[in-house]
Formats: C-alpha cells, sequence, structure tokens
C-alpha cells in the first residue's frame, strides 16, 4: 500500500475492476465478468483520481448488462461494468475535484475511477462538504433511488384516500414510495417477499397492510387488503403480480412503471424473452395509464426532490434500510444476486473500500 | 305482415332476438347464442317501439359475452345480446319519439327494441330529420368508431412531423383514424391483413405506407416504413404485433389504446388467456405511456369530433368503408367472426331491414 492506501505495484496504482465478458443468459452468472487487475497511469491534466468507497447495486445492473434496447448502451463487451457509486478524490490534478472531496456518479464496478470527464460516461458530481447524512444516503434515500420514488408518486398523481400499491415495498425505491405516498394521505398496500419484510414494512416504514409475495394465497391477501380497489401501482417488478393488480385497478388508474424485475434475467439476445403480461386489455376497460420513467429525466427536479426527502428525514419521517456487502469490489457479482432473490433489505451497496 | 311491416301472430308484434345461452370459449360457436321469438306487449306509456335497420358489429360484442371485468357488466346470461344499431320508431306513446323518427343506441342484437328508458340500458337517441349523411354513416364515421379515432389521435398529441403506427388500418375506426392523422401531418402507417387492404389504405385512405401483417417479412416491412422509429401507435390489435412496436417507439412515445382484438377470442371464464406482451418494459426505456381510453368518456366532445369529421367528409378529405352484411338478424353471428379472420373492409353491419 502506498501512502495514499492505494494499491501499488512497481509502477504505479492498481485498479481492479470487473470487466464484462459476454452478457447473461438468464442470471448473472461465472464467466459474464471477470475481476481484471489493471495499472492506472500517472495523471494528465483535468484528470483526477476517486477510490470508489461505496458501490450502488440496481437491478438496472442486468438490463445494462443485456443487449435488449435499454435507455443506455448496452456496457460493451470489454468494458467495466457500469455502475453508480460513490468515492473519494485521491489524487487530483483538477481544481473543481480537490483531494478528499466526496463524488459520486457513475463510478463503474472498480475500485479507482480515473475522473476523466471525456473519458466517463457522465462527469462525476462533487458533494458538499460537510455531507448533511450518512454518505450512503447518497446512493440511496437521498440519491437516485429516493428520487425516483419521489418522482414516480408525483407523476401518478397520488391524491389522499386512493390506494396504492407498491411492489417490492421494502427495496430502496419501494421503501420511500411507500412512505411519501403515506404521507400524501393515501392508503398504501406493499408487497414483499417474507413475513420479515411485510412486518418490517408495516411496523417500520408506516404501510398499512403488505402482502407476502411467497404465501400461498397472496393474490386474496391483496384482495382483502384493496377492497376499495387500486387507484395507483407504483411498480417495481411485474410479471404475475403486475397482471393482478390490473384485474383490480379502478377507473382513471395510474401506474408508475418504475422497473420490472421479474423479467431483468429474461433480458438476452436483443430480445425480452418473458411470459408477458396478460391483463394489459385492463387499460381499456378501466381507461388506465401505464407510464414508464427514469429518474434521469427529471434533473431539473433532484433538488426539489432532496430537499422535500431530507425534510422528512430530519422530522423522523422517513425511515430508510441498507444492506452493505462487505468484501470489496470482488463481492459485487454475487451480491447483485441478492436483488432477484430478494435477500437484500432496501438499498443494496457493497463497500468498496473504507 | 301488419300494415307497419312487422312481423305478427295471432296475437301482436313479433320478434326476433339473440339471447345470449353461454360465454363463448373461443370464437363465438353455435349454441352460444340463440335466435328466439318473442311477443311484444302493447305499449304501454313512456313506450315506443324501434325496429332495428342496422346494427353495429364490433370487436367489443366479444368483450360483452366473455365476463372478464369489461368496461360494461357482461351480458346477463340469457338476455338479449348488447349491440349499438340504428333504427326506425314505428310505434310510440312518447312524444319525444314520434313514429317516423330514427334513433341510435343501444338496441341489442333484435328485430323489435322497446324504446322504454327505465329497461333499456342507456335510452336511445333521436337522430336529426333530415339526417346529414347516410344513416350507416352514424354508427361508422359519424358513430361511435369515427369519434372513438378521433379522440384516440387527440388524446395521444400527435404532432405534425411524428410518425404514427395505426393497427387494423382499414376498419371501422383505424380507417378514420389514419386519416385523421394524416390531416395532423404526420407520417402515417398502417398495419392491416392482405395486399388488397394494404392498397385501400395507401390509395383510398392516404396512408403513407401499409404492412400486411400476413406477409412473412412484415417485422422487416415495418422497421422499413418506420425509419424515424414510432412516437404514437393506435393500437387496436395487441399481440406480437404491438410487441415489435414497443420496441420500435421512440422516447417520450405514446400508444393509445382502443383495442386488443388479437386477445378477445381468449378472455374466457373471467381471464384473459392470452400470452401477454412481451415488451412492456420498453415504456420504461422509452418514457412512454400507454393510455387506454373509450369512447364513452368523451360524450361531451361528440358534437366536437362530429363536427369535425363531418366537415372532412364535406370536403371530400374522409373516406369510409363499410361492409353492410344482408340477411336480417339471423346473419350477426356469422357475421362477427368477419371481424376475427379480417373479412370486412371498415365498418360491419348488418342489415336488419330496409
Amino acid at each position: 500500500m502506498s501512502p495514499s492506501g492505494l494499491r501499488t505495484t512497481g509502477g504505479g496504482r492498481v485498479n481492479r475492476a470487473y470487466r464484462l465478458r459476454r452478457r447473461p443468459d438468464g442470471a448473472l452468472a461465472d464467466g459474464d465478468l471477470e475481476l481484471v487487475t489493471e495499472e492506472i497511469p500517472e495523471l494528465g491534466d483535468g484528470q483526477a483520481l476517486v477510490r470508489t468507497r461505496l458501490l450502488s447495486l440496481d437491478p438496472t445492473n442486468r438490463i445494462w448488462m443485456s443487449d435488449v434496447r435499454g435507455y443506455m448502451p448496452p456496457v460493451p463487451i470489454g468494458a467495466v461494468m457500469r455502475g453508480l457509486g460513490i468515492g473519494e478524490i485521491v489524487e487530483s490534478s483538477r481544481d473543481d475535484m480537490p483531494v478528499g472531496a466526496m463524488v459520486s456518479g457513475f463510478t463503474g464496478w472498480q475500485e479507482l475511477v480515473l475522473a476523466d470527464d471525456a473519458q466517463l460516461e457522465a462527469p462525476l458530481t462533487v458533494l458538499p462538504d460537510p455531507l448533511p447524512a450518512p454518505e450512503s444516503a447518497f446512493l440511496g434515500a437521498l440519491g437516485h433511488t429516493g428520487i425516483t420514488a419521489y418522482i414516480g408518486i408525483d407523476l401518478a398523481d397520488l391524491k389522499e384516500g386512493e390506494t396504492i400499491v407498491v411492489s417490492a415495498a421494502c427495496g430502496a425505491v419501494g421503501g420511500v414510495a411507500g412512505q411519501v405516498a403515506r404521507e400524501r394521505g393515501a392508503r398504501v398496500v406493499g408487497i414483499a417477499g417474507g413475513p420479515e419484510k411485510c412486518a418490517h414494512a408495516v411496523e417500520k416504514l408506516g404501510y398499512d397492510a403488505c402482502i407476502d409475495h411467497r404465501a400461498d394465497d397472496w393474490a386474496d391477501q391483496l384482495d382483502a387488503a384493496t377492497p376499495d380497489g387500486i387507484d395507483v401501482d407504483f411498480e417495481n417488478v411485474g410479471g404475475p403480480i403486475m397482471d393482478h393488480i390490473l384485474m383490480r385497478v379502478n377507473l382513471g388508474a395510474r401506474v408508475s412503471l418504475c422497473g420490472m424485475i421479474a423479467d431483468y434475467n429474461s433480458y438476452d439476445h436483443g430480445e425480452a424473452h418473458v411470459k408477458g403480461q396478460a391483463n394489459i386489455g385492463q387499460l381499456i376497460m378501466m381507461r388506465a395509464t401505464i407510464k414508464g420513467f427514469l429518474v434521469l429525466d427529471y434533473a431539473d427536479r433532484f433538488e426539489e426532490a432532496i430537499t422535500y426527502l431530507a425534510g422528512l428525514l430530519g422530522e423522523g419521517r422517513l425511515h430508510y434500510d441498507e444492506t452493505i456487502v462487505e468484501g470489496g469490489i470482488e463481492a459485487a457479482p454475487e451480491a447483485l444476486g441478492q436483488l432477484f432473490s430478494g435477500q437484500n433489505m432496501g438499498k443494496l451497496l457493497v463497500r468498496v473500500s473504507d
């Protein structure tokens, strides 16, 4: 280790990074990603070096690995896996990125990031100093997932007294969405995997009810929990449960379509090889709308969202959960599987360095 | 026959009506409907008797026969089959319905309708006298299907220079939708079954291109006809072609979801037993919206729509097609099949009486 805490070889600083070697066929498998060790050259003008501290794992990572038409280009075969992270500037020749500053953005699945705007997909953002909340929150409740929740509720125009269903109710997005929905005075029904998560959803996140989708009678439970039907669906999952929700939506219902994680492991070979949603016809019957959205489109509302969410947090009205996987960058591929098995609670992060 | 042209028995006027005996399993089959002969009692106060002249056959008829959750209750087993029609008042004890007046509305699949507001699902509407267009137009281009087309284009906010795809391009709704879209200055691409319909779509309805979905290479043809992607989908069909369209929609695309006829013969036993739409996830990628709609919700815009469509018609800028099946009410069940085989051109009607 060098004085800056970086691994070094004889010549320079050593980065360890996951590069995509082939597109997954089903769940991410050994050999899809390769952990490589690469030297980082001396910094040139306009460059800084970031040491990744936390890497965000998100369902969309699996989309990025596939070549199904996405909202960003697929990660090229051979490239460092795309990922959001937070890190610290450890070397710099940039005035706007002083050593010691914290940054967030597309760090990738790697220990060291060469912060060169011409080489990155998007410039990294320097975070305020001191941070008004723990740094992990900027990848969660006060970061992209929290803002996604805020925007998705707003797009659905959720009103007081309406019933909303939130799938992946304890997830990074769902957990915040449920609470923002509660603040709007809605009846909030979550769907989560397992009795522990459901209890947590009701006790800690303030859901009015939570359905365990692993229970044999989940459909009956969902019906019982939504006696007045469903006005808004904050949809993170898709699949048969979304189909059941569509059979219960009310006249003029709105679906904020945030994610369809049930499908992502079937994204391969340029197509989504999924069973498909059987009840789209209910949109006609109920004059309902599905609106797909992405937080990236709402950069002009990030400040509004963060102010709102930080306000709730300050008042003790926003609880957020994190599952931080230790073990460094090498832990990332296996940890990603937690999102698909439902093992994580709240925001899933990998601690890449301390 | 009596002087009013009605069939009579010794005692009264005889109606012939199709009653629903069981819900179809797949395509409408023998035995699902029964043609019954029933006497009409003498009229009481507030009653009029309508002789049906034209019966409208619509894909939604098949929905009404099923008990999948619809936008109207299922036709009860044993009830006269629901249907829209146009007819003439032949007897009346109502001041608002003089003998000789033409009416339209839910006449049902029957020769005679007892126009008693307390017994009908919805009151019949008395049409203007004289009619400003052939009476059949009030079940088509100037009726519910034409208005549906107008509203669906408007909801999609179709703009000049955008590309719109219209499925069932020569159908009662699609044929008008394509022309309203053309009037907005869009590039209009139709999808229809067979080379004759496609030629008709381009030559008579003004589509820029029309894809024959029976051709083996329909997908390649559709791609070639939409080089700039698809901004709006006026969707009447659903199924694999809609999935292909979803793979080509542009950022911010709008789907006006009018119908999913590809699915209706799989509406049975309270569920839609359909393959499902595989590419709903593209709504996220492209931040696109599917909006289900029904013309029934836009009664306050009917006058606006009819004025617009009648204006186009008067200027020779609206072509509409009709397939009028002769043979009286008994022809209705077999004729309905034309909608599912694609045999009809334009609005499908049964001439119930002259």
